[in-house]
């Protein structure tokens, strides 16, 4: 029904490059959409992105030094500007035109830095993902993750589209409680522009075990526990998770005191055709004066994705064993279907020619 | 003369797909003949064997649990029975009838569990090999080896189908004593419909230091030595060898007390083109009744097939490295030619069409 | 300008396969040109290369034994002499005439083992790089050294032809000092048939550490310094390098007691597309019978250029990866330029049918 085996994304959107606090005044590479890139933090403080190739002899930038006015080649000297275009050449004057690298936009916002890997001039701020919580760490702290996963971007944004994996690969943590019901919570899915968001619901459930951990829960106790997930496409998802006690009207307003809840945050950037990137914070609703509450969240959910990593990559190395062996859908892959409308929309706008006018 | 840089393999036959001790009640994951599979043992102690890829989304079921009614995938818990059959998908109550996976005939007997990996419908246990000394661990003890070698299968047969090579790989150990009488040794080969049988008979030589320290042997001893070999068509070599102090009519009668002499069930099953499973064991026919007997003969053979593994990966490493270049027989090759046309013949049955009759 | 992404190389050319002192009475196996070899010194103490290869079964004949007569195989025993000939098949009289191996033609000389990987019959002794200081351990002591690199050869000779690297991937050892005056030296280039030769002058500058170190020179003294390369199409590169007090007319007469200076050849060959064999050694000329001396050198040596190592590779695996992207010369690629002309025309005199004479 959808290609799974297909390995292409859109190139003219935002994807998020690194965490801000990964790049300091050193070169820091990275490989992103099958393009090595090296990015740096010059004297004012603002991120550049470069094409990881010197345009002398092909090596790569990351061996060489930030410097007043760009990056210089650690093999020969020549230094390139943010821009891309080499401004220095040791013992010579002129600097020949061609001599530059490719520059790609960058913007850093609420700590991320996004880099837009398509055509330049299209780059536009207005389609930045907004998420103001990771701006405010006094209420909503959190700590950053980011994991290197061998498997294609889209088998992760799958796994987070199709929730009823939580009951059997997490049986153990988040999938614990109340298994039957788990799989037969309600499910709301809203098709959108930009992606598409769904919302569950499971009423007077037994809560997981890290659940009742965060929340302090008695044993017994009996909560209504919602789900809710939005994809903007290609590469974000963010979630808001949590429960009430039953009988606190959970469902007419999830923003009450108490219980146990939280925000996550998702960016899943492709490496090449095989690898991922995968950046995810959560951030801790419940207990924000707690340092430890947000470290055990960490901690917890970190053990959680672990278990999920295990099986993407299995899922995407028997992919690419049988690229072409047929799929069968259930009614549990709406969200899933969803998602990867949205994400094929982006890629035939970049893709196929434009109607002629009539 | 004989293809050797040939990477296929009859389907329609039985390999060796695990010991039987090897399959309990959790799944079991195994490449062999390039396809990915995954054995169980069900409630009931019978072995099943599915391709390793659930038909949802692709995911190894060997990631899964064994369950009442078949293995559950463990990503979103669909279930399939023995024969391959969507039994169960979580929340949903219709199963579409392509829900199923590819399953493959099993027998389990004489402590091997064999797989058939062509047409299902061929299937037919008369064509099994029958050792019956695997289920006599009072009269023929033994221990169960299995080797992962980089190696493709055919050359893993050639070597047992020339035991020229032993007084050179293995001088050191079966292959020591009197290594000219070894190359001389007398030679019967004899084309059988499902493979090839050949004796070979040294007499009056020096035993090797593994059959003196296995008899007891004084020094200075001489003995007659048989080794005789049957190849079963594809995969299958089974081994008679041993010898008797000169003088008691070993020639008419091996079948006496005393002396030295074991019996070896070699199972070769093709994992990948460039990679084997090596099976076997070794029975000790000439002191059953020690345990120690039975333990030592074990290390010195694994220590010497250990000295084939080195020659047999970088002979097939070469081979890839140049798959052109020409072979030259020699006279000690004639076993070897045989045993390919029994295999050749079983693989033309398979692809070529039956002639039209007149 | 010149093919980066070039992967071939002339065949008809003495390369180096190994030092002198690797080659014993075992079999020494080493990949060079794409091509598996075996090398061995036989009873007289000649060395001998053949392909890596028995023609009876591929196995690696350095998997085998060096006997009276030739090279043994470790599988079955066939004996091959120093020309490629198989002299012996155990227990069979008559020896086929295709039984036989490639062999190459070698030369020893200069503790250096030569291999002609071309037609055997145009391998001509005269076209051997003469380098006498190799033999004269009395007043030119050196150590040998051998480093396996992932990267094309042509990488490792660019990195010779171009010494502004110098003061960059080396600044903190023989890079140190006056950067500037590195940069900006005298460059003299002169083509030549074989390839090409050049020298340096740094007059008046900081020496670099090494030098200060190796000389004895107190703080704070100036000196003139020179760098004379001769690259010998395909693979050697031939080096003298050194300075002198100001004043003391090192441009004039470089040879003179005192200062510091070396020699170094440089030996690359090729193994594969992507990988080369880098013989080394550095000759003590300024202090030769200081045996500390001797072992600082090298060690400094070695230091450096593992600082290059990590250049080329990573330059090669971006080479790799955009084999067709443009490079941009600048001025100081002349040497490099010349040398790869030397080399492309033995190439196409191997390549290129001869013009019919008018």
């Amino acid at each position: 029904m959808f290609a799974d085996a297909k390995k292409s994304w859109p190139l003219n959107a935002w994807y998020q490059a690194a965490w801000s606090h990964e790049v300091e005044d050193k070169p820091f590479a990275r490989t992103l959409l099958n393009e090595a890139l090296v990015l740096f933090r010059d004297e004012d403080g603002a991120v550049h992105a470069l094409e990881d190739r010197c345009c002398h002899r092909a090596t790569p930038l990351r061996l060489g030094e930030v410097v007043s006015g760009g990056l210089q080649c650690g093999y020969h000297g020549l230094i390139f500007d943010g821009a891309g275009k080499c401004v220095h050449i040791p013992g010579q004057n002129n600097i020949p035109s061609q001599s530059r690298v490719r520059s790609f936009p960058i913007v850093e916002r609420q700590e991320i830095i996004w880099v837009w890997m398509g055509e330049a001039e299209k780059a536009d701020e207005s389609q930045l993902v907004d998420y103001p919580w990771l701006d405010d760490q006094t209420n909503w702290p959190h700590k950053h993750a980011l994991y290197h996963i061998d498997c294609n971007f889209y088998l992760l944004i799958d796994n987070l589209m199709d929730l009823t994996h939580i009951p059997f690969i997490h049986r153990n943590t988040i999938g614990g409680g109340d298994q039957k019901g788990q799989v037969e919570a309600t499910m709301e899915v809203t098709a959108k522009e930009t992606g598409v968001h769904y919302i569950r619901w499971m009423e007077g459930i037994v809560p997981p075990p890290t659940y009742v951990k965060g929340a302090g829960w008695a044993e017994g106790i009996k909560v209504d526990r919602w789900q809710e997930f939005e994809y903007i496409a290609p590469s974000t998802v963010v979630q808001w998770t949590g429960a009430l006690e039953e009988g606190r009207g959970a469902k007419e307003n999830r923003d009450q005191k108490g219980g146990f809840n939280l925000r996550l945050y998702h960016g899943v950037t492709p490496e090449t055709d095989d690898t991922c990137h995968y950046f995810w914070t959560p951030l801790n609703g419940y207990k924000p004066e707690s340092q430890e509450a947000t470290d055990t969240l960490f901690k917890e959910i970190d053990f959680t994705f672990q278990e999920d990593v295990e099986f993407l990559e299995a899922q995407h190395a028997m992919m690419l064993a049988k690229p072409d062996a047929p799929l069968v859908n259930t009614k549990h892959d709406s969200a899933l279907v969803t998602a990867r409308k949205a994400i094929d929309r982006m890629i035939r706008a970049e893709t196929q020619p434009p109607l002629a006018a009539e």
